[in-house]
């Protein structure tokens, strides 16, 4: 059973492993409330996942510490494992379904575990390892479903109301429920008067689906942004102590979570993980009540994949105004790509990129297509750029 | 004259309102020695400026802080500016040049400054601000040039001594100087055996040309893309203590300098500004000796506008292997596009864009060429796929 005590054990047993991250406050996200972040993708390893992995693996007897440890994850549960193994001093071996990025493959291996690639997707990886288990004798660490891990990560709950006592509200991200389940039992136990609320992708809502039926359910697919926690299924544990600790759970739309990624970027210097976003999404976009609240965002992750990142970031730029694309029906005579330009150049549009192209179906014989991205300092100014080139008879599509 | 018990003044001014920056180690940037990160990216405005104006302003005259303080900045020095006066209580008042990006102009007028747009470049703006100066009796706040400022930014100095006592070096990012001026005073008078280095872009080296040749220097012009430390000229008292103090001055490259942005996303999930990165650039490309050693690399800032940031991006996927654009010359019969597509989908390279070009003067009447541009994994992945289209008999560019 799960007790505070386990969980102040775990504090002691990870003070000179994990980093006690920094809470930073974060004026700007909303000015209705005090929101903090707590910065768990900038713990060792990029996320909170070190924490109940390292518990779990110290509290192994000698004899399993001897044969060593094994985990099924592409993600941050591969890299948590790996490095509390090697700091622990024992063998780690991590199956990984055989598409899985190459960058988090190499992490995981420089953390220390040794590799096994497994062809097909993260189900044949997971029925491997328990193959492995099996024969070798190495002991399984479930990413959320067992009680040590969820010490591990409960130890996030101590940290929270030491750094910020007269708390209203916690956010927490949810995949399977270890992080949620660990920080709200903390909380309660110690102050049951702070309000613990969990957050899913709208594409994965198992939690949410099982407390609201009172059952365990396992959703037949997932998709989201939010990779990290993207889970079928919640555990038997978290299960249980979400039932008991949490106050409610909503979800966040890719949408949602790519805008807060994109704030945390911007406003503060921070880059998170769509799974460590959920959080923050969830405050920005009022989820839960904050108004006029000292809450705080668990920011739990920052391993994204920078492919990911940099279409976040190009979404971003489109929707706030600063990337304009548009498609411009010339007459194809010269000087017209002249006309053009200039009243982009005295209009300060910066062109990234320009394609021009004859002879298209629905257009004039002696037409031409102009299609231009660039960068742009707001709508405003894209208004601006608009209405110049219709006013100097430019057709815009 | 420049006094520890200054600095001590400042620190003990400065405690509530700014944050004590954490500081991170980095294992990951490199191996061979010990590189810690002293984060005043996550410092309130997002840069350590606030620090300098902050104390400097609570320095002024109960009739100099009726009159208000006037500042010329198109960056972090206009946002901390503005935050310190507003903590103060005390009107502040912007001269920026008109072609400011809006983001740091809303972000400076949200601290709560009064805004003045000023027609030309930053010289218009600062000879503005000067004629406002006289006009009105408001006190200038000098970016770098002024003890109190220096003061404010040597607060820096003693935090990493007592959150790191046993370091061998720190390195500075320069600009004018201010920082690094107060940063090092601090840390000499305290433990001179620390040495302390300064890093200029390549494209600004105005310090590291001022010292070499004994006297105050000004540069032409400046090109980088660290805008926060394109300065052309040092300041007087910068130029004297960095003479002093300063073990050494290097320059990096604006290549070097995406590098250390990119790698502080991937590894260490922080936002950094051009001028902000210059630090760990210098000591991932081994500027300054610290294989061995016990290094703070201080990271200054984290203001770098999302568009910039998009391009740093994308240059590191392509450095890095992770985007490849090939363009593909075809006979111009149907078919071969389909050819081409399946080649990619086994590989699994991810497409993002194709164009599709007929009848250019360099090819076959019936040619045509197609270019692709598309998500790859690294290196040895784009190899592959190179491989397959040259053996299905395509012709690669």
């Amino acid at each position: 059973m799960l007790t505070l005590d386990k969980i102040y054990h775990a504090a002691f047993t990870l003070k000179d492993v994990v980093r006690k991250t920094d809470l930073i406050e974060a004026p700007k996200l909303r000015e209705d409330s005090q929101i903090y972040l707590k910065t768990e993708n900038l713990q060792v390893t990029g996320s909170f996942k070190v924490r109940g992995a390292y518990y779990k693996i110290s509290q192994l007897s000698d004899e399993e510490k001897r044969r060593g440890v094994i985990a099924c994850s592409a993600g941050n549960h591969a890299q948590g494992v790996a490095l509390a193994a090697a700091k622990n001093g024992i063998p780690s071996l991590i199956c990984l379904p055989d598409g899985a990025p190459i960058s988090k493959v190499e992490a995981t291996k420089n953390y220390g575990a040794e590799i096994c690639l497994v062809e097909g997707v993260y189900d044949d990886a997971y029925q491997k390892a328990l193959e492995l288990k099996e024969e070798k004798g190495y002991t399984f660490i479930h990413p959320f479903d067992d009680e040590n891990v969820i010490a591990g990560q409960g130890t996030i709950g101590l940290e929270l109301l030491e750094q910020l006592p007269d708390v209203d509200a916690v956010i927490v991200p949810v995949g399977g429920g270890g992080l949620i389940s660990g920080v709200a039992y903390a909380i309660k136990m110690l102050n049951p008067n702070v309000k613990v609320y969990g957050v899913q992708a709208g594409g994965a809502p198992s939690m949410q689906q099982s407390l609201a039926h009172g059952q365990i359910e396992t959703l037949d697919g997932v998709s989201t942004i939010a990779d990290g926690i993207a889970v079928k299924e919640p555990g038997e544990h978290t299960f249980d102590l979400c039932r008991k600790y949490v106050d409610e759970i909503v979800t966040v739309t890719d949408d949602e979570i790519s805008t807060a990624i994109l704030m945390l970027i911007e406003q503060q210097k921070l880059i998170a993980e769509g799974a460590g976003a959920v959080s923050v999404a969830a405050a920005l976009f009022d989820k839960v009540p904050v108004r006029g609240k000292k809450v705080i965002c668990l920011v739990s992750g920052g391993n994204i994949d920078v492919t990911i990142l940099s279409r976040v970031i190009k979404r971003g730029l489109l929707k706030s105004g600063r990337s304009y694309a548009v498609t411009i029906e010339l007459i194809d005579k010269p000087g017209q790509l002249k006309g053009v330009s200039k009243i982009l150049a005295d209009l300060g549009g910066n062109v990234v990129s320009i394609h021009h192209e004859r002879a298209s179906e629905s257009s004039d014989i002696n037409g031409c297509y102009l299609r231009i991205v660039m960068e742009t300092r707001n709508y405003e100014h894209i208004e601006q750029i608009r209405k110049a080139l219709t006013e100097a008879g430019y057709h815009i599509e």
